[in-house]
């Protein structure tokens, strides 16, 4: 049974006047539970309880967080069939891909305790004492990363489960060391309340302390924006609009003590196809192309926005190929309808700028949420001279820009703003010849993919999903894969400390055994002083 | 002979109307050399060159930028005694402390340079591909820390030549690949000319493109802001006021793509005397931080502006010996009249504050920029209450704040904001005894000392110089010692790149033979695929 109620620690509580429903989509029918939207007294409860708990979590041992986040994901698993169906009902997305996901985010809270198992993430850095040195001895001083306090995490409509309350921004932030207060996405707030209940037994379950995970219910912006501004909250993670990671941003810029606002926003995804690549199979091309950009209708944030030519007959054939593979797509149901009304709105003025030709609609008209999938055309220059033309539209569209030769694709590709990903389709010849072309495009993205689609983000070591303004607010930083943890950390370090006093990490005797970066040396040496 | 002239590159440039002069310190000498402020068209040359620059200066190998950082030091050496004599002449600074200075500063290129040649800095990571795996195959991912694009450097006028012209801020910029621009402290633009002048050289006799430095002159504030406003300008560091980075920071904030300012603000550093400690040597403790107060005029960023003690006989016996120090210590010249003027009016104010008791100032009056050495003190509880009392006085002042018991102590540390180091001068069992007090203060600080003074700044790998705003603009990076690299990169990942694409260090072979994360464990054997 869904309580509808806001999650405070371990308390439950719904002392708000505002309510509000989720709706099946697409059929658009009320789902059980009415949401009681956090009142102020509730959200400075949470924040409250996050700082208390924070003293004492960020004591906590890395064996001790791994086996809270490992019981997450069992808990997560624990909630079965009724989990899955919800997020269906609520996301109108097929079963497979809420399975896939739930899977991406069981593996992500794993993957987060076996780094703080192997304890080597924190980066412990030791200068021992010169005592001898001239003129001045040197003293000893030792780092590591540790956690920055409370973070507030606003969970994304588009991944209801990997981007949602136990997605990776929570997952990497508890791994940090901080206690979590997720904004609840109003369009899927029962799916949010089975997972944070499954955080919250957890935390029960593994003796972490009440007040390091809650869920605050929000249908207006007031609840987010007291969050954002509040002296004890430390960090911020969003996933979702330019707009609304921008206003976030700005935000926190405006407290006394301005904080970091990590916002994946939006991006168009670059695909570039080079000419020998091009020539060697220009219908299979576009039929990946066609597939890629309608996968879960468009709503990636990796989607591929824009396709990027040189002018030629392999060009010219794949362009007719494109346009007949968008026509036999089936227009997908999307997330909401604001999503859908935003896409139809959009792809109907882009077809009416001068500079914008348009190619190929689906022949399926789009009807109740199913956002029709289209493709447009436009002349390299007129991309160079507009590169507004290319913003971002969130779902199944993209934007084919035809250059006249090598010169003005460097030209085009210098004209984008900061990106998740580029793709370069490209034979190795292609790419030695257009090295400079695609060291242009590498500047403004956080990861260029060669030869593949940009759709599929890998949750490892080397992932960087995160590019330059405006993809996210802060392209220094990843939020998938394990690097993820580095957004919600800072350095500290000791100077001649006793040893008792150090964290086990910068202990002399190296008790977890990690690589070390001693006197500029890795080491798992213990330091005998 | 001083030129006067802006450094556009391998140019000189002197085509502005504003001009200034420079002045010995402290007798108010106007100094050789007439400098011309750079006008609009020269600001946005050296931003053109450096963007052009750019694209070159980020190819270069680790190899090649370690040898123009060890040509910078060699060029700054050779500069002999004209250089000592200017810096002294402009900053008033003794020259035991400028040779002081020009050894960190040539110091510091060296360690950036050998950071270069060992190569491992960059954090390459790989995960190698899973063509096998199901559902769907992993591919090869990499990722290292890759150059951002053009920094601005705002000299500071505390550290004429190690937090300036070639300090830390340029010397870790230019080490990660990047242009530079320095913005001219009008105050000792002498000292900035010869340095620059040496950086240019060594940029031409290592081969470095014409705009990998510049170095503009500047009295009024246009020329900054019309830098960090510049879209070609991708981050900004600076070191002087909160004043002035706060305004340096909210300009960033207000382009159309934000970009991060490293600014180092201020800081009172407390230091914490723990009763055992206190107790086995008050008079000598005493006499340790009035010494270190008086440190280079107090005008160190490390400065102990705040002393904690907890009420005892040993406190009594401590407070009075050290305004007996105080009395005794000679005011020193400070490093110009805007610093002079501002301590002594703050430090009449202080004394009007109804909380405030002034124990002591120096027997001897300041007079001609030499401030006049002081010590307050204030009750705990008032301090709690009141902690905008304990903001920074740039100047040998510090306030002594006096605590009731062990429960206010924790209450006085929970007060203070961000700062660059927090000292506990504590024996082990006060260490023990007063665990949670230190770990309050440890939360909003980047260095944690123990029984040390503040003062005295190690550039090594563990180095944290940088806490919690308002200490520094952003408590997650160093403006101090290797890891300062990190301000100016941002991770890129290329996922299935063909091996020649890729850059050295994330190449199959691992031809520089670094450490490398490679499917989540560290290792320097090469990648076979």
């Amino acid at each position: 049974m869904i309580h509808g109620k806001n999650i405070l620690g371990f308390e439950l509580s719904a002392k708000g006047e505002t309510t509000f429903h989720t709706y099946s989509s697409p059929a658009g029918e009320v789902l059980p539970g009415s949401f009681v939207q956090a009142n102020a007294e509730e959200v400075e409860c949470a924040v409250a309880k996050a700082k208390a708990a924070y003293a004492v979590y960020k004591t906590k041992s890395g064996l001790e967080k791994a086996s809270f986040l490992r019981t997450i994901a069992d808990e997560i698993e624990a909630l079965g069939a009724e989990l899955i169906e919800r997020a269906c009902a609520e996301s109108g997305l097929p079963e497979g891909r809420i399975t896939g996901e739930r899977g991406r985010t069981t593996g992500q809270l794993r993957l987060f305790a076996s780094l703080l198992e192997d304890g080597h993430w924190a980066e412990a850095t030791i200068d021992t004492a010169l005592p001898d040195r001239v003129p001045a001895p040197r003293p000893d001083i030792r780092k590591m990363l540790l956690p920055v306090g409370p973070v507030v995490v606003f969970t994304a409509s588009n991944f209801p489960l990997a981007f949602s309350t136990a997605g990776g921004d929570t997952a990497s932030a508890l791994a940090a060391g901080n206690p979590v207060i997720v904004k609840v996405h109003p369009y899927h707030a029962g799916t949010n309340e089975l997972v944070a209940g499954a955080i919250a037994d957890a935390a029960k379950k593994t003796g972490m302390p009440d007040g390091v995970f809650s869920s605050l219910n929000a249908i207006e912006f007031s609840v987010g924006e007291t969050l954002v501004l509040h002296p004890e909250v430390k960090s911020v993670a969003f996933t979702g609009s330019f707009f609304g990671g921008k206003s976030l941003y700005e935000l926190a810029q405006k407290r006394k003590e301005p904080i970091p606002v990590f916002a994946e926003m939006g991006s168009v995804n670059p695909v570039i196809l080079l000419p020998e690549k091009l020539l060697s199979a220009p219908a299979q091309l576009a039929a990946t192309m066609a597939s890629s950009l309608n996968m879960g209708a468009g709503q990636f944030c990796t989607n591929p926005g824009v396709i990027v030519v040189v002018e030629s007959e392999a060009a010219s054939s794949f362009q007719a190929t494109l346009a007949e593979e968008i026509k036999k797509l089936v227009p997908q149901a999307m997330l909401h309808n604001n999503i859908y009304k935003n896409y139809t709105t959009r792809t109907e003025q882009i077809f009416t700028k001068t500079q914008v030709e348009k190619l190929a609609e689906s022949d399926t008209e789009g009807s109740s949420l199913k956002g029709r999938p289209a493709v447009a055309r436009v002349a390299g220059w007129d991309f160079v001279q507009h590169p507004e033309i290319a913003e971002e539209i969130f779902g199944p569209f993209s934007l084919l820009i035809v250059c006249s030769g090598a010169d003005e694709l460097e030209k085009v590709l210098a004209a984008f703003d900061g990106q998740l990903t580029a793709s370069v389709l490209a034979t190795n010849a292609d790419v030695e010849k257009y090295a400079t072309a695609i060291k242009t495009i590498q500047e403004v993205v956080g990861r260029l993919i060669f030869n593949g689609v940009p759709t599929g983000v890998e949750v490892c070591y080397a992932m960087q999903h995160g590019g330059p303004y405006p993809s996210t607010t802060d392209g220094r930083f990843t939020s998938v894969g394990v690097d993820a943890i580095k957004r919600f950390v800072r350095p500290v370090a000791f100077q001649d400390a006793p040893d008792a006093y150090l964290p086990d990490e910068l202990k002399d005797a190296n008790p977890l055994k990690i690589w070390r970066r001693i006197n500029s040396q890795l080491s798992q040496e213990p330091i005998k002083r």
